[in-house]
């Protein structure tokens, strides 16, 4: 038996679509707003890195973009006065997706400029997630079934994204803080749909093709296996899922969580697995946010397997937690041999800060 | 004939080298200071990032290492009162170079530790180079001899790190700004010298490579030709030398400063070359300073040819800039799809960006 959601499909004025998500009927929504009556028209463009090899996108329209308005406008918040329409209707709805007004990534991109470097369209989608109507709330104060319902939204994103034909991988994120850049408050994350595998997962997957041609296994959880044997550095162990601090963790508080058994997707999580894997990340961010009792930024990245019609056996559904700080005063800034060189050098050992994390004490029940 | 300099090697008290540069004869520098008596006893170590198939360096110890000190101290200031020590000595030199009292990588590195991943002694070597003796001052600031050499430094570095036997790479870079996690202010850079290629150099020498192999040219120069007769996106231009945004820059005010011909690494640049690269250089920096009339933070990373032991046709020396700021009020921030995904999403355009550093008036004599 699969967990039940419903599912509501609607028009923007301005010829964006709006999903909305809940687990049970929604049934109160009239239209779908957006604070743009015009098309939004954009035509971002990808650049080839001749050095790098890697494409680069362009979007120059998005200089303009919303940058933390007054609180008196939130553009995330339910629409209560109809002269000023936010992106989301009222209505009783849990989970909303729309595509970005602001997109890195579009769909119908088409005449790329003729430049020195090669060029192309930037065929893809942009999407955000409003994870709740309470624009107060955070992804860790969400109900354990709101996050198991976020996980289910995920995994039908990412089917709709690949039935498109033209995406290859489907990433959702959460930038969480100022320190990372955030420009709206309101619980969000963001879905990225690419029409190539992009540079980090593609490696990620080389390797792990590496190590399945290897051993007959599934990287990860062969990596997960040892962890919960090592035992220093789990942060939560649950019967289907868990969430450690890698031995090889980059960012200071760096977590992982994780399925124990080899998962290769949101769409391929059992009702078990996607409770217990969200009480798994619901323990993460009660602990981040206990830490230093204040919220707690980071970049969360779900990896999941490419949409490219390939099998994928030697993959597996995890998010990685990048948080900013390194302290509760200092940030970790990438520079020289990070950015420069793709070397990271770390202050801190792995094993200190699943320390600092365990100590954390958290009672995560619903 | 090629420019002459002298150097003076010492010891410190704690048994870190230091090595003075200048363009006249150094005679008037009694002994090496530090403020730490004790040897550092440094002991990074690696561990191998089984996903993304990439070492990590930790050094724990880097943690306690000093970070924005009151004005009244300053440890890359010249000894004035021997109570209080210094890194560097009273002397008529231009530029010292000294190792790292806190470094990731070390030449005697040694036991790592056991753990669920592979481990390696982290060997290497982490370099401190003082530009200047005035702390108020600025890299580009600095007169085109010295600017020169430090090239010529840089070179030497190079070499000298390269007869260990045990380095691979070597890349100078600067951190400058709060921005970009800068800890002290005196005008500074550091030289990271690395066991083995790091990702970075390495996917580029990678795609240089195959370039060389298709067309029989090196890659870099090509680039350079086709951006000087575009000529929209070029910043300096010069007999030896020029500086350009690339078409596929991935930060805003992103620059490329290199020789025009094809010169491997600094120890190869000839006297016309240098000096003409200082210029590029100086002239790159004075826009930047003049841009927002206020100091311009940045990431300076130099590449050059690797320092195993193979013959490099293929690759070229130059320096990329990678500065913060997108507009004069806005960081550009890496989130998720840059950290996440590995692909860089750009707001402005290089033309654009180009455009502003063109306006920029300068005049860049000595």
């Amino acid at each position: 038996m699969i967990d039940t959601f419903y599912t509501l499909e609607l028009d923007k004025p301005d010829g964006r679509r709006l999903t909305l998500y809940s687990r049970t009927a929604i049934d109160h929504v009239a239209s779908a707003p957006s604070p743009f009556a015009e098309p939004a028209n954009a035509n971002p463009h990808l650049r080839w890195h001749p050095l790098r090899g890697e494409w680069i996108t362009y979007a120059a329209f998005r200089q303009n973009r919303t940058f933390q308005p007054p609180p008196q406008y939130n553009p995330l918040a339910v629409t209560t006065d109809p002269a000023a329409p936010t992106e989301l209707p009222a209505g009783n709805y849990e989970i909303a997706v729309f595509d970005n007004r602001f997109p890195s990534l579009a769909l119908d991109a088409h005449n790329p400029p003729e430049l020195t470097v090669e060029t192309a369209p930037a065929t893809g989608k942009c999407e955000v997630v409003v994870f709740t109507q309470d624009p107060t709330s955070a992804l860790g104060a969400l109900s354990l079934g709101r996050i198991a319902l976020l996980f289910q939204v995920w995994g039908d994103r990412t089917e709709r994204l690949a039935s498109t034909g033209k995406i290859k991988y489907v990433l959702p994120f959460e930038n969480r803080g100022v320190e990372v850049g955030v420009t709206l408050h309101h619980p969000h994350g963001q879905i990225y749909a690419y029409p190539f595998i992009p540079p980090v997962p593609a490696r990620m997957l080389s390797q792990e093709r590496d190590y399945f041609m290897k051993h007959g296994r599934a990287l990860l959880p062969d990596m997960v296996q040892s962890e919960l044997d090592a035992g220093v550095r789990v942060i939560y162990r649950g019967p289907h899922a868990c969430a450690f601090v890698p031995a090889c963790a980059r960012y200071p508080y760096e977590v992982w969580v994780t399925p124990i058994a080899h998962v290769p997707d949101f769409a391929s999580l059992d009702d078990e697995q996607r409770a217990d894997l969200a009480l798994a990340l619901k323990t993460v961010l009660a602990k981040y946010e206990n830490l230093w009792q204040r919220p707690f930024p980071y970049l969360m990245a779900w990896y999941q397997a490419p949409t490219d019609g390939e099998p994928h056996p030697y993959t597996q559904l995890h998010a990685q937690f990048s948080p900013p700080y390194r302290t509760r005063d200092r940030l970790k800034y990438l520079a020289g041999t990070e950015l420069g060189a793709g070397m990271f050098a770390m202050d801190a050992l792995p094993e200190e800060k699943a320390a600092d994390l365990q100590a954390v004490e958290v009672t995560v029940k619903d």
